[in-house]
């Protein structure tokens, strides 16, 4: 019963594809190995994503016993308080893109930081461990979209330093200035040396 | 140690003063006794508000040991696929009033509904009772206040068959119409029986 993990793998717990092949890239870079699993652990109420995170991460290890990490990440908008912040998914599934860009109608601050925070759970003391990577950027006037399938504010969001939103670019390319590759491989250099 | 509880009292879990006040004139009308419990359980991410509620009473009732109701509401806009809905109160803390009436801005469709969960506890077997309330009605074009202090989207909601928000209403009034209103008093109707 049970199985053999083959050098160092971690599953990945999301629904997400997208989210999925951003990871498992970096993780790749990195000589690591990664799973998706397609679970839901309970999402709580917060505005910590470390805290979302790091609950989910906990939850799901406690049901597969497997070592889990869990990604939250965030749009924080800083003309509007950081909305959406860590409901930046249910706020991309109602208002979407179009809604955002009609909130920001007339505001001349437009800059915005995409945050992600991973979390590793490998054992059931609660112990979990986080790393957090974040993305300055500013919110662009309209959708600008590449050729390649994204997902959530990807066509609205230009990090600094670069002329493309992070729906113009592609995989490779958003990997060098995401949020989330910046959380994916501060945990794969740490997850290497343990 | 421990105290004795004198005829039916019930323990609200909120740090919102105002909920507590409409929860508390609604459960006098009814014969019960209301304290208020400024205890935060954990709130999970869901789109259910019954569930909101009912995992904190549950979390709630671990910790305190007392008869414990939780109530979670949300304001759900037809023509922004529910939204804010369960993230209302965060969605009020950044945007506010004014940010969702720019949302609204040529928005034809106005309809939208408050909504309210109010989850018992009273023990350790994971059973919780909810109890639902509504009130249809519209968003309004400007924030419309009365004299009393409300809070969240009070000032923007008219409720239908009125033509006050329920910012203009007394408490009296408000508990009348209010999703919250009829949620608790579906309740107290059945804690009386119990």
């Amino acid at each position: 019963m049970g199985f053999e993990l083959k050098g160092k793998v971690v599953f990945l717990a999301t629904g997400n594809i997208h989210k999925f092949n951003e990871a498992r890239a970096v993780l790749a870079e990195q000589g690591l190995t990664a799973a998706m699993l397609r679970m839901k652990g309970v999402e709580i109420q917060s505005e910590n994503l470390a805290e979302i995170a790091g609950t989910s991460a906990l939850a799901t290890f406690k049901e597969c016993h497997l070592p889990i990490i869990v990604e939250d990440a965030g749009l924080f908008v800083y003309a509007l308080k950081g909305f959406p912040g860590p409901y930046t998914a249910y706020v991309y599934n109602t208002i979407g893109n179009a809604g955002l860009l009609k909130q920001m109608e007339n505001l001349l601050n437009r800059q915005a930081t995409f945050r992600s925070a991973v979390a590793y759970c490998d054992n059931l003391s609660g112990a979990v461990t986080c790393f957090e990577g974040e993305a300055a950027g500013e919110l662009t006037h309209i959708q600008r979209r590449g050729g390649r399938a994204t997902f959530g504010f990807d066509p609205i969001f230009k990090p600094d330093c670069t002329d493309k939103t992070f729906a113009e670019m592609t995989l490779e390319e958003k990997n060098k200035f995401s949020h989330r590759a910046k959380a994916i491989r501060k945990f794969a250099e740490w997850y290497k040396s343990t």
